[in-house]
């Protein structure tokens, strides 16, 4: 097969790539890191790249040297025609037939995420799986020559009260027999759950081991390296979930995976080997070996928990939805391929039912509602949105498909929560001055001198569209208001925006804006939340919640002022309203750390009735009524404080 | 590097093998089979190959073009001056360094064993750890969308009468989806000991599955293939165990393991990609997928045992000799990379002590003597001899080095039992005239007319000696009588030997003997044997055995009589002595399906007690009087009849 000579600017990265391949596939074979929100079907546009001159094609039919296959009709809805000559092409759709050097834009880039699955501070008891155990043992005579197995099994049963049932692991009985002589006959043993020797070393019991807390996001995955016995949070790692190349949400993974001969392998492979790059990164980070790491516990919705296992995905995209399994599994770290020890355990939590997933009993172990008097609602913001309400006597569950508005995708100026991205919004109601705030800058500012900004993430197009809507710029159907005195007030194509970012003050060469679509977006993602939430209210029968936790990887980043402003959920005291941050990751921790949790778990994930939405009656009424800013007919009794002005009409 | 064109024959197998490969190494890489006893190291002459005409070296020193590199000096032990110049070679110590054809002479060629290690016809209850369960379930509803796994288990556990606690393996809950659906929600379950659901499938149930009991041996490898729910014996194979090819006993396996970089990898793999080729077979013989394989049941000495599961030997060759694990271990197939279905169980019976492994527990468990009153005496003849002594009040267990000269290496004519091999030996005292029975013919003659005898294999030798001793041509020391009227009898190169078949009556073109080489090597094993036995009594404080069962992969067709008439055993009453072919692997069987008696080995092999020979007091007087034939002091009453004449002086 022909091969051409690929090089990817500003990586500098470089490599041979068969004839045919698109630059997208080229990006992963050379480890480009390339923005792609439709897994490669040419309706996303963020992977497009610039072919460096010299390359350039010329004017008519391309000549046999051409680098790439002809501009195709698709990639014209991204690619203006100035662009167009100026060598933009769509990376999934362009295919390798020459020698050719890429420029990959500021935009398409697909950058580092900031850490923003950060592990919240919780209070819980110390009481891990995986425990040490330091043994002295008599070496073997002839008056005593039993096995090193039996020999090691009678003193962790007589001395350190292990059962009788103990059994060992296959890699640690391979490795037995040189520790125990290497260790001089005293050796650090780890058990799991009381029940199998899973790893045997001399001297572990010095240094310690490592146990990993995993929340596969749909779009992003946080790790979590503790240490043992101290239970100490070492480190924390987040990377992007590698199958965004392959569809930005679990809708499109299920039907990448169908579609696709080996499509389940391949989407099962690369998170599997995504994890084992971030797990390089973390020991590298702090020094350690990924054979001290001795047990994983991983939470995610069911679609992420069975790609994580492989399992496929396809029945959870059809009604009724059912899963594989609900109950927690426990597998070996190396039937899955994970290079962390071979006996390592690894624990998948719970799922519950239809979207509802392990990563919503996460948040329920961190957040126990079933523990407390209070009515709690609980919302997981995420590319799909969970939303648990109860207490101690009922638990509800439902999901709704919030879309990746939330995340900064499907969005104009949409940008992951990496640095450069807008991550607040203020806007002035009397000049229409706007502030905001960059991740990577530690000011907000209305023009910083050397701006950093290129573009808006989730949390930044909340605050923007909490603001449009408060300051009267958009009505409580989104539409924008007209004549307003301010050039930031513009049309674009026939359909108004409104200017965030001059492009002075700007990292990209324009300004950075919100627009119609900007707006509508954001009213489907908050109306699914919505509706799920009051839905589920009406199904316990209750008009008011005594309290509201926002999670989520951007949970603690949302401004909750700004999401009741949107009418996000029902109306709430401010003061009863909080942040938690990655609740979901947190409920991996603390199961990782505490067996008891696991039991508590497994008990609440059976208790929690799941509510499918859209069999409700009324369902599309409430959608329809939840697309209103704050509600088309809901009070928020709330929010008269804080608009500072009446709420506006509800046409 | 460079590398060059090496054909084999008779074989045809032709490749390229770099330069400097010994021939030895171009074989395996070939795949064709030669013998070699030594492992390589010059020492057992049994590689001995022809270089092809054309490529003969010319005298003085050899040209560049050369094939070969030059003749050692320790070649010259084995090949004499004449078959030098006709370009033999040893294959262990000519290294590739041209295009070269080797011609492999039939004495060198590892032939295809024949099958000593059939399975014996034993009655035991069916009662497999595999159980088959055909299952059909309610699809899922809204109403009712429990998980695929929850509700499969729900109606095993409330109509298969299965416990709540059954799991599922981690590829039956990858396949779980699917084959319910394809099933259309009836499905066939296999589960494994009540605890694990190791395959779903539809329609399994209808054709059933497999299981397989293996028998690893030094020397070779026995496999039973079974079908459940039948329980029936469906096919046998056997192979030579290519761990052979890096030595031919323990001992220097385990020396092959510690003194080469990778050496425990090798083995422990090239016996698994052996039994990979065995299941290859026996699938294509029985036209069934390996994947319907569901367990396997594994017996072996302890150093088969840790070389199966790549665990380190080194210490079972260390005084006091504990071995890693007495207790069964059951792991996972695809832990070990055996191509049957993935979540199949492998157990390995227990092993007891020293050099008593789980293939004397599978002589215990398929002869029970721990259920008779009659004391018995259980010799399992390998190359490693591995004895018990008991009856239901007590049971003693030893082994003994044997070596091989039972099974027909580390003599001159020895041969494997493959076609070809002289399997029984009768010498007339009169006229010194012998009749023999050849592997692969069916009748006894002293002259076949188109003569297939190509060496003598275990229970020939042991024929041959016996005959020799009771026509009095050699006497209870073992040394040859002189001056007997007989051209058999002859001296070579100053020592004495017996012609068995004349060139005419042979496939080699030189006679066939037995030397006092020969004689001497029968006596130290059968000296072992005897030593061990008597030494087991007098710890039983016992003078005398009610049985002797002799049992080994040649044990159906050692003739009792010859074993009484050389020593091996205390005097017996012949008719108390049987031979019972493989017990291990009749073991093996057992355990594969009978789950009650995987416990009962368990439970036998905790209650045996090891003697360990080498520590015992007077272990080197008793060895050197059982050296004599029969013995030096012992009395065998129950020679008389049998030898005709006084048992020859003891001088």
């Amino acid at each position: 097969m022909k091969k051409f000579h690929v090089t990817f600017q500003p990586a500098g990265r470089r490599g041979e790539i068969a004839a045919g391949k698109t630059i997208i596939e080229a990006s992963r074979e050379l480890g480009v890191e390339l923005e792609s929100s439709c897994g490669g079907r040419r309706s996303c546009g963020k992977c497009r790249v610039r072919i460096a001159k010299g390359n350039l094609a010329a004017a008519g039919p391309p000549p046999p040297s051409e680098p790439l296959s002809p501009f195709q009709e698709g990639e014209g809805k991204f690619i203006g025609a100035e662009e167009r000559a100026a060598g933009d092409r769509l990376a999934c759709a362009a295919q390798i037939q020459g020698d050719v050097a890429i420029f990959v834009p500021e935009e398409s880039r697909g950058g580092r995420q900031v850490v923003r699955k950060g592990a919240a501070e919780k209070s819980f008891a110390l009481k891990p799986a995986v425990v040490l155990h330091l043994v002295s043992l008599a070496a073997p005579t002839f008056q005593d020559p039993r096995g090193d197995f039996e020999r090691l099994k009678s003193v962790l049963v007589q001395t350190h009260n292990l059962p009788a049932t103990l059994t060992i692991d296959y890699h640690a009985l391979r490795r037995l027999p040189a520790a125990l002589r290497e260790g001089k006959w005293q050796v650090t043993v780890a058990t799991w759950m009381e029940k199998e020797i899973i790893a045997v070393e001399p001297g572990m019991a010095e240094s310690g081991v490592y146990v990993l807390a995993v929340d596969i996001g749909t779009t992003s995955v946080a790790a979590y390296l503790c240490h043992l016995p101290s239970g100490r949070l070492i480190a924390t790692e987040t990377m992007m979930n590698p199958q965004v190349a392959y569809g930005e949400d679990v809708m499109s993974r299920i039907s990448y995976g169908m579609t696709h001969p080996e499509g389940l392998e391949t989407l099962h492979r690369s998170l599997i080997e995504g994890l084992n790059r971030l797990l390089e990164t973390l020991t590298a980070k702090c020094g350690i070996s990924s054979q001290a790491i001795l047990e994983m516990a991983m939470v995610g919705n069911p679609a992420m928990h069975h790609l994580f296992l492989g399992i496929r995905p396809d029945y959870l995209g059809l009604s009724p939805f059912p899963p594989a399994i609900h109950q927690a599994v426990n597998i070996k770290a190396r039937d899955l391929g994970l290079q962390i020890h071979p006996g390592a355990n690894v624990h998948c939590l719970p799922l519950e039912a239809g979207f509802v997933g392990a990563d919503t009993v996460g948040v329920l172990i961190a957040e126990r509602p079933h523990r407390q008097q209070q009515m709690a609602l609980i919302i997981d913001v995420g590319t799909n949105g969970e939303l648990v309400l109860g207490n101690r006597e009922k638990l509800l569950a439902t999901s709704c498909a919030t879309g990746p508005a939330l995340e900064g995708a499907h969005i104009t100026f949409g940008l992951r929560a990496a640095p450069g991205a807008i991550e607040g919004i203020r806007i002035d109601r009397e000049t229409w001055d706007v502030s905001f705030k960059v991740i990577g800058r530690d000011t907000w500012s209305r023009d910083a001198t050397s701006p950093t900004a290129k573009g808006i993430c989730g949390s930044g197009i909340i605050d923007g569209v909490a603001e449009l809507f408060r300051t009267g710029a958009i009505d409580g159907r989104g539409r924008f208001a007209s004549n307003l005195p301010s050039p930031r007030f513009r049309t674009n194509g026939g359909s108004p925006e409104f200017v965030i970012a001059w492009q002075r003050e700007t990292a990209l060469e324009k300004d950075i804006t919100i627009t119609q679509g900007d707006v509508r977006n954001v009213q489907l993602a908050k109306a699914a939340l919505y509706t799920g939430a009051k839905l589920m209210m009406r199904r316990l029968g209750i008009t008011r919640v005594d309290k509201v936790v926002l999670a989520g990887a951007f949970g603690s980043y949302i401004n909750p002022r700004s999401a009741l402003i949107l009418g996000m959920f029902p109306d709430c005291d401010l003061k009863k309203v909080s942040a938690v941050g990655n609740a979901a990751g947190d409920g991996a921790r603390i199961a990782l750390l505490n067996r008891d949790r696991r039991r508590e778990a497994e008990r609440i994930a059976a208790r929690v009735e799941y509510l499918e939405l859209t069999v409700e009656p009324d369902f599309q009424q409430e959608f329809m009524d939840a697309m209103y800013l704050p509600h088309k007919k809901d009070l928020f009794p709330h929010l008269g404080g804080i608009m500072g002005r009446d709420i506006p009409s509800r046409k």
